[in-house]
């Protein structure tokens, strides 16, 4: 199974392709773009052990002069450090305007390597290679790079679009279970805000929790309507001046739970999850969508064993503290997106506080 | 006098403001913009002090909630320490997606402050205070911002155009005689390139080697064509495509001799001067420019007190190989910036390293 989908940007035009056992073809998708010369492949120990000869095999077939960078695993990697390293081989490997970075993994090695590509002699090519689910739906399409700053996530970073984003699902073999299930929390999103017929595809799904019991067609059904979800909002609003802001349903609350359990007790995907049933219960309050919606939305959420209810000791006034802090935040007003149907959603600074606890309240 | 110069880009438009005693109105223009909110102001403390005071006046009566990052003075601090000390001013002030930042100060100075807004919640905007004449001429304008990696300056960066410069030319008073020099390579480099009017506008001048000698009038003129010459480049080539490139006449030579004297022995404008002597001499020795030109050139380069040889101790052995380094080499092949005419210069990677050393051989 094979499918491209273009994304089409002002300034920018690329691939997404999605294709069973496409990690060999990688050197010869990149040469089809027109690519020659140097390429710098980055990823973490795990993956790498798992696919990085494939890759690299793929990109030196193809002809391209290939060199590498390992990178510890983990979002507290995910640094202005790492950065550096990666400049410190690209500069060992004379990497010039022409060369290409390869950004072989999860959304921490795909925002990592999209920023020092995006950085490196102010800007070459990247190529996203997504291995996490997560990273296939979301983080590998739509340009966003960074880090993390010590005091917060991804508040370094810039907009740098990728040449080519190659999805193989047969990599989410080796993906651990609650990766998993943390990037469908973002493609339950998708059917949400953009598309009833994903959403209707996973309610018809017996289970959503783990790779092996989801089936080939499904899967790859799942990601080429995910894709295209991100690839629509995003080629209509790149730079997050609208529209974009849709992709941030259930992360206000999501957001605030991931920082408020120091990012490890409850991951981002799970964070989303309970974002996602906040947001349709706050919904459902102001009239916006029916009871039955949140209902049917909970189920799903369920089905993909994600969490639903708050972690017990989290404090719903911390909740409240965290929300006004975040980037989003525009002249101190907190915005939140809010589902109007399945398939559609809109983004909205009229939530009062008092609305938000008396949701949050039942969620325990 | 001002004279307001209107830079017109794909993406982005904004003036480039030349006005005596300007500074004071920095906070009722960069009002005038349309901007509100807050604004990190960057320096250094030479420059700091005799121009902070007067600056952050403007801003705060002009409105701006403003809050301010002093760092070290000097090259060895174009660091991505810095940039992560300039984010951490930003973090602690809550500085939104709408805020500014405000680079106070030379091309260190401005480069650093323009990437770290390039890369602050992936881009906020920045205004360019240029306090040097090279930052004036050249740094603060044309979007190229960045840090140096421990092994090359300005590898790393990002392109991130300001909303507004503000050339105040008072400001030059306090600038060390040396950086002035420095400075007027570039506007030489500019009579050379692109504009004829300009060059002979200096060969009339009595001196160039010093503020005081050069009078008010003539200074003007000197920042708006180097300006008009610079934004006329910019805006027909943003993303060094092609005719950016010409930018880098005396460049070439320039940056390697740069290079091997640690840069302190020669700085930039110096080197840019012997570099500009070079390129003139081999584009007379391959017969593209009358050995009269070369001439004129040379004795403009000596009216500005800025040297014409090749420091004593340099190999050219050791200059051919750091040319072969040069980020600008594509493909292996050396790229060289020569003029046709005054007033006018081409771009060729045809020039043989026999050419190079014959010429250099000449220059001690
Ligand atoms: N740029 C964007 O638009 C965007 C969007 C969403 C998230 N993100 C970022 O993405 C990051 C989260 O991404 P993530 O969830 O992929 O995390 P991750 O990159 O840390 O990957 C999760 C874990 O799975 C492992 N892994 C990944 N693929 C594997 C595979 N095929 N086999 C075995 N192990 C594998 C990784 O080593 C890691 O331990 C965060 O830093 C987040 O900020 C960015
Ligand atoms: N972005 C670009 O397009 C571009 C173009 C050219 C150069 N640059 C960069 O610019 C830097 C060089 O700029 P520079 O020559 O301005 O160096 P600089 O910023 O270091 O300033 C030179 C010295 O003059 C001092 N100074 C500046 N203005 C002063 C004033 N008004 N009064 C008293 N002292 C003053 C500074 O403190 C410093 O010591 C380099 O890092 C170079 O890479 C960038
Ligand atoms: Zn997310
Ligand atoms: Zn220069």
């Amino acid at each position: 199974m094979k499918t491209v989908i273009p994304v089409e940007l002002p300034q920018d035009q690329y691939d997404i392709t999605i294709a069973t056992d496409g990690l060999q073809y990688l050197g010869a998708w990149l040469a089809a773009t027109g690519k020659r010369g140097k390429v710098l492949l980055v990823s973490n120990p795990v993956i790498f052990k798992h696919y990085g000869q494939t890759a690299l095999n793929s990109l030196t077939e193809a002809g391209f002069d290939v060199c590498q960078c390992i990178l510890p695993a983990g979002e507290r990697y995910k640094t202005l450090r790492s950065i550096e390293k990666i400049h410190t081989v690209a500069f060992e490997n004379r990497l010039e305007r022409s060369s290409t970075m390869v950004a072989l993994g999860g959304g921490v090695i795909g925002d990592m390597t999209g920023f020092a590509a995006a950085t490196w002699l102010r800007g070459i090519a990247v190529v996203q290679v997504p291995t996490s689910l997560l990273a296939m739906v979301d983080a590998s399409m739509g340009g966003k790079t960074g880090v993390n700053h010590p005091h917060g996530k991804n508040l370094i970073g810039a907009f740098h679009q990728p040449s080519l984003v190659l999805i193989d699902p047969n990599v989410l073999s080796t993906l651990p279970g609650r990766e998993f299930r943390a990037g469908m929390a973002e493609v339950i999103k998708y059917g949400i805000i953009w598309n009833e017929g994903l959403f209707e595809q996973l309610e018809q799904a017996k289970r959503l929790d783990q790779m092996r019991y989801v089936g080939e067609e499904l899967l790859h059904d799942i990601l080429k309507h995910s894709c295209q979800a991100k690839a629509d909002v995003v080629s209509q609003d790149e730079k997050e001046a609208g529209l974009r802001a849709i992709l941030n349903y259930g992360h206000t609350i999501g957001h605030a739970v991931e920082s408020l359990t120091g990012y490890k007790l409850v991951n981002h995907g799970e964070a989303v999850g309970i974002g996602m049933v906040a947001a349709g219960a706050i919904a459902t309050t102001l009239n916006h969508w029916p009871q039955t919606a949140t209902d049917r939305q909970l189920t799903l959420i369920q089905k993909a064993s994600l969490p639903t209810q708050l972690p017990e000791n989290i404090n719903i006034d911390d909740i409240l503290i965290t929300l006004r802090s975040d980037k989003k935040v525009k002249s101190g007003k907190v915005r939140f997106v809010l589902p109007k149907r399945i398939g559609e959603a809109f983004v909205t600074d009229q939530v009062t506080d008092d609305t938000i606890r008396s949701v949050l309240e039942k969620m325990f």
